[in-house]
């Protein structure tokens, strides 16, 4: 029996003032839930999306059999994260492209699409967004908090903004910040959408456009950070997508057509992104991923500014994954301990780079499960 | 007293038939010679070029001061590779956009300029075409042949392609071919230049215009390739171009202003790269990089693929060099041992990535020095 996914809106007509400064005047977020809040509303888990996810976190959507949520197999009755004991709460987050408000909506002060007007966001303004939701579905306090990557951050960051409101955080394949070169691949991305004619300075909805090809560009550099070398090299290597017959080599000696497996691959991944994603989205979450980095108002100490969680912590890292190293995770490890706060590390021998966290790997689900189950004990108890 | 450079270029009637199976009618290549060639002809030293570098090895042009070769620092008077005793000879191959016949000229079969026209080349190409030139230039065996990252696949091919002409052969920060994930950063490349709008089918010069928003680009991921992230936190972090006064964080919160220094470093070279390089040759010579892999015909066997050498060899890798790492390096030095070869390996330790093998690094320097020094003792015998 599949989970059966309910995507849901609520509207917030109180204002949401900005890192920034700016304020959204009114705004609407998108959410999903599995599973029943218990009587005294101690089992909820708020899931944190990274870059191109969303709210649809688990299940399928009705009469969809392939419409699986991104932790389809994290999140679930008997999963590691288990429906059938917790309440989960899957938000897409203000700026996104899924149902909250974000670049394709009106701005109401305007009349018109926002568009590259609508304001830069923050992993602190998500964690805010994130809490005025949990208010109104009367949630006062998580028992956990998870993300993975992106979603990390905010998992992270909502044991420092609401330090009461989160008895646990699993923060997965995180950082406590982007290194220079996270932040390079990023800019990378975003002046291939920005400088595609297109994109008409974040206009493009007003021209019946999208800037595509940007928009792939974006996705294939971000293929090449999410693996590593050795997955890329095992899945594809050197193959070649059709080797011409006769040819000593088998190369067919062009340099745009598709010679090896895995520009085919990229191509595809850049294609299909291209079709669903707001160029005016990734703009703005890349931007939030850099900017993200709680050490900075304390002189990139980052043991003072971990200071005020009080949550009991699981972190989790994966040997190949380069975007986000096991080097960063354990910065964290390092300062909680510091901090003398509770915390459970896996590092997970894993081949597939950062996009493990995403993947169905055993001894990975087995310790999120452990810990969950420890959280159920206590939460039921 | 500086080394004075100068640029010459030779014609070449015969036709030279390429690894694809097309024919370069006829042809031109740009070279430049430092230091006296020896009355046995024994001293004759040949650098071969990486992605974007040239014939302008070392020297500075009457008149121009800062017109520094590419390996200035390794190759000149006193220098390691030391102009005193060998005459070296740096040769622009084709297809490049610096002299020698490449995309830019005139296709002598059809009166218009090749544009995205001109052939495939390979690295055999290029060996087989500065095997032209020297025998033009009454060199019939090298002292030695010398290049870093593609220039090493060119070293390493000399060997192969000519192994009675090559006495010693010095292969750089280079690798057997390369992996998928090298591959993947060329295809995106590859993909930002062919898909800009001013690219035009490759024939965009009819057009007045250069694709130099994908030129960007593929030079924005290029770099980011070249340095190591230690050296990128080093040289950047997360400092900003300019913090904003009056606001907590220092942030202008902009998804399109410049808002670290990392995102100005990358934007310049952009900038700059894209103002000289030419868009059809970056497609050639990251092609060549592809298809390069001596060991393809062998069934991936490299022990057998390089049975045919009969050089010296000096293999040098660096410890930050994630694009041409030491593993790749080695399984080179492994193959030629196994091959019962002369083999001398060092592996520097170094912070700056690919990069580093244009650095003037001590102990990368003293290597190269004292492996020289030891084939002039042998040439002047």
């Amino acid at each position: 029996m599949r989970l059966i996914a309910t995507p849901q809106t609520m509207s917030f007509q109180a204002p949401l003032r900005l890192q920034s400064g700016a304020v959204l005047r009114d705004y609407q977020l998108a959410f999903e839930t599995y599973g029943t809040l218990n009587a005294d509303r101690s089992n909820a888990v708020l899931i944190c999306h990274a870059l191109n996810a969303s709210h649809h976190v688990a299940g399928v959507y009705e009469g969809q059999a392939r419409s699986e949520g991104w932790w389809d197999n994290m999140v679930g009755p008997g999963k590691p994260v288990d429906t059938d004991r917790f309440f989960v709460v899957g938000i897409n987050n203000l700026g996104s492209c899924f149902g909250s408000t974000g670049p394709m909506h009106v701005n109401p002060d305007t009349g018109r699409i926002y568009g590259a007007d609508f304001p830069v966001v923050t992993v602190e303004d998500w964690v805010n967004a994130q809490a005025r939701l949990l208010d109104a579905l009367g949630i006062e306090t998580l028992a956990a908090v998870m993300g993975g990557s992106l979603g990390g951050m905010q998992a992270l960051s909502w044991t420092l903004q609401y330090p009461e409101r989160v008895r646990h955080a699993a923060v997965i394949a995180s950082a406590p910040n982007l290194t220079a070169e996270n932040i390079a691949f990023n800019e990378v991305a975003r002046r291939a959408i920005v400088t595609d004619p297109d994109f008409h300075g974040g206009r493009f909805y007003e021209h019946g456009v999208v800037p595509k090809r940007g928009l792939r560009i974006a996705r294939m550099i971000g293929h090449i950070t999410y693996l590593s070398d050795d997955v890329m090299n095992e899945k594809f290597g050197r193959t070649l997508r059709e080797a011409v017959a006769g040819s000593a080599t088998g190369y067919k000696y062009s340099t745009q057509e598709v010679e090896f497996q895995i520009e085919s691959y990229l191509r595809y991944q850049g294609d299909k992104f291209s079709d669903y994603f707001d160029a005016n989205t990734y703009l703005l979450i890349t931007r939030a991923l850099d900017y993200f980095d709680p050490a900075a108002a304390f002189d990139g100490d980052l043991v003072r500014a971990l200071a005020p969680a009080r949550a009991r912590f699981l972190l989790v890292s994966f040997t190949t994954d380069w975007r986000f190293s096991p080097a960063r995770s354990r910065e964290i490890v390092r300062a909680l301990v510091a901090n003398q706060r509770d915390v459970s590390y896996a590092e997970i021998d894993a081949p597939h780079g950062h996009d493990a966290f995403l993947l169905d790997d055993a001894r990975y689900h087995a310790v999120v499960r452990a810990w969950f189950e420890r959280i159920a004990r206590g939460a039921q108890a």
